[in-house]
């Protein structure tokens, strides 16, 4: 049996307004049994208080210390160093660097930010990063899935200024082994006996196993056929969120596919 | 002595409408001499013909077929496979793609765009070459100079399409070695008699070394201090054009820094 089960959100227990068949049921099986469970989200679209207040109009029970969120890793990486931050993010987030200092930025951060994706926006980026400022990534996600669309996430607009500056974006979130590791610190889990469950191969998946973790791919939300084989290494492939628990609970971690 | 000079053209022979000082006699003496000299550029804001006008009314006298672009090569590339694309190009230019059928595109053209470059383009791009779209870069350039700023370039957008959705874009222009020789098969000159000149550290040196073509560096247009540290492989390093037709006028085309 794993000691801790790390949960994304979207994709894996809903998408948009849906949830995900079973996995009401699937996460409150897991909270009854031994298992600590988390729930680690890259998304940047909303804060955490409406990150909250989504999961459990949706019937999820879960208390504010078990949702780790990129965003909160960002601001957090931000405030240690004390930097002014350009933030290319979403308008509905803007507010969660309001206590920032924003004026003369020494540092860029780039979240989904969908429409602020723009020209003007990513030449400042590009331009301050190019002089020296620190380039800090919300995930490296590379797309998502909004309705029956997929679009492009932040992942590879850090990677368009990652290559035009010549730097290395600092990633917070998924699949970051520190964000994994901080996440884990908020529970008695090791590592190895924790699984986390994803619909993202590179972000959750990958990542997850970098760091040390078991990792679980569910079928739902972003998952396309095949995307199993887009890495290496050892893990399982589920239908959702109900067959992870289920495997968490059986203690089988290993590739079931 | 080099039989072959293939000179990059902005930063390289002009920055906008200024001269780069010592850039027309330099280019008339390369001319008058037994060098065969060609004109290669990734510019996708102008068409062949207000880039042919743009350098007769600099003063620079050269036919036609002297002058070889990138998008000419897409152009090329798109008629040889029928593709019909869907173009994030730069308005200037729109033009140039107006003889293909860009309705249900199954190939994807990204140049240098401008505001060309918004979420809405590039999720179409992505989506298309999710499916399965050829994905075709019109040159691979990280950033150009515009005035005193430095603006990222087709390359990074490139790079962001190639990262979301898991594929590789075929390049045309510079750095592509294909592009190369077909520039020098206007010529009688062999790769390693030929001698490139650019601003561009990337696109110009380590591209023309990689197709066995001698390079230069010139420190004009959006070369940066430390530029000739970011590749590997041997070159030349000089302050303007005119060293550069001097070295290959000296037969000495080894690296000078």
């Amino acid at each position: 049996m794993a000691d801790a089960l790390l949960l994304d959100l979207s994709g894996v227990l809903y998408d948009g307004d849906d949830l995900v068949p079973g996995a009401l049921e699937a996460v409150k099986r897991a909270q009854r049994s031994e298992l600590e469970v988390r729930f680690v989200t890259n998304t940047s679209q909303k804060t955490r208080a409406s990150l909250l207040q989504h999961l459990r109009s949706l019937g999820f029970d879960l208390e504010q210390a078990q949702l780790f969120t990129a965003v909160d890793a960002a601001r957090q990486w931000l405030q240690q160093r004390e930097l002014r931050p350009f933030c290319i993010v979403h308008e509905n987030i803007r507010g969660e660097f309001d206590d920032f200092e924003q004026r003369e930025p020494n540092a860029v951060v780039i979240a989904d930010a969908a429409d602020g994706f723009n020209y003007a926006n990513l030449n400042r980026a590009f331009q301050l990063c190019l002089e020296g400022a620190p380039l800090l990534g919300v995930g490296y996600n590379r797309y998502f899935k909004s309705g029956a669309e997929v679009l492009m996430d932040a992942g590879a607009f850090i990677v368009a200024v990652e290559f035009a500056a010549g730097v290395k974006a600092t990633i917070v979130g998924k699949p970051s082994s520190e964000f994994f590791h901080q996440v884990l610190a908020s529970t008695s889990s090791t590592p190895a006996r924790a699984l986390m469950v994803g619909d993202d191969v590179f972000g959750d998946v990958e990542g997850a196993l970098h760091a040390g973790l078991r990792a679980c791919l569910v079928r739902t939300g972003k998952y396309r056929e095949g995307d199993e084989a887009r890495i290496d290494g050892e893990f399982a492939l589920v239908d959702s969120v109900e067959g992870a628990v289920e495997l968490a609970l059986s203690g089988q971690l290993t590739r079931q596919c």
